[in-house]
């Protein structure tokens, strides 16, 4: 999989701890079935999470997944899907938060995230 | 990200509920920073999970993830990638397993993943 | 640990898909350190899960956790604890939720929890 | 729930990054249905991850678990329960591993944990 800035992923809003993504449908997300494969869902969480880590931090290298969590809901028929995180805390060595997952357009969520970064030394005063 | 298939995996054993996958390493894979990016982890692990889980069933369509949770321990540097599954249990509602992932001819585990996957109605006698 | 129904939890409200329950505080809920054990925190949750998945499908025996993931946020100061449940969805075969844990009176979230619980076959129609 | 100390748990082995923890069974563990609760498991299991990783870095306070994954695959019937944990790493701000539940004298796993735990900065050289 290409790193996701590859994959079309554009930030739709960016708050103090909040970032919803959207990412563009490509038929190559569909797995057999015709619904969009679990990693494309996954890579999407990952840079959400990701960015709402950084909306509160700052532009801060080394940020690290540690551990991510996902349950899936529905398979999605093809779509948009838009990802919106949302921290539970940043403290200033771990931030944990969530994303939830939806096709553009619709409120049913198809994929929920749980997950929780490494935030390096010194970064966070 | 294209369908996992895309990515070049192959399957280098299958036991009865265990899996080894190879991933070759591809420089797309690369996160800023060098190092594999967690979404071709996550895809490869999933792949995995599936292939043991179907090692044990068989091919039984609509078989689906339904948790995956990762743990990074390592960000892994470029190398090809070895995915090895292995079964808890398979009911004939629910399997569940673990993935351990390592760089090719490197014993230190990079990652760690748990997962549930749904069977459906009929499927295991 | 006893069977959560001998901890004094009570239910505050139950709604469609949602449930609220309140733990009084007893001094043997406490870690050293002085902050309400894990364990405690995670029965709770569970318990909370458990109701929210019941407001939705009715009384059906045999409704079990299959998947519980905590993550904690602040070690909670001795006080009663509040958990808030609500479910992403409830299938035929599967229910997903999540459960906020927090100190009664203060909005600051000390834990959070995704859970996924088996329903029997036949039980939702 | 009481301090799982106060449960009767004992450390059967201890090695470096590993640790097998007894409980004996209490009528007071069982929930309805007759198997044994699910927090009780997942008191027991938190104990053995903390063990394992006391095991490796030394008697640290204010090592603290930021997150418990467990996964329930067979509900246990009456028994003793043996708990078998197993670092995957420990750096020098967090330690992952895994729980393997098992009733004593049985080899069929009845849960499975991973989890993180935050070690404190300076604990470790």
């Amino acid at each position: 999989m290409p790193f996701a800035g590859q994959m079309g992923i554009t930030v739709r809003e960016l708050g103090d701890g909040t970032a919803t993504l959207h990412l563009p449908f490509r038929d190559d997300f569909l797995r057999p079935g015709g619904t969009i494969s679990g990693p494309v869902m996954m890579g999407l969480a990952d840079l959400a999470m990701y960015a709402a880590v950084l909306s509160r931090i700052g532009l801060v290298e080394h940020t690290l997944t540690v551990t991510l969590n996902i349950t899936f809901l529905r398979p999605p028929q093809p779509a948009d899907v838009i990802a919106e995180a949302k921290l539970f805390k940043a403290g200033k060595r771990l931030a944990m938060g969530e994303v939830a997952l939806y096709r553009d357009g619709d409120s049913n969520m198809v994929a929920h995230v749980t997950s929780t970064y490494s935030i390096p030394p010194g970064a966070v005063k």
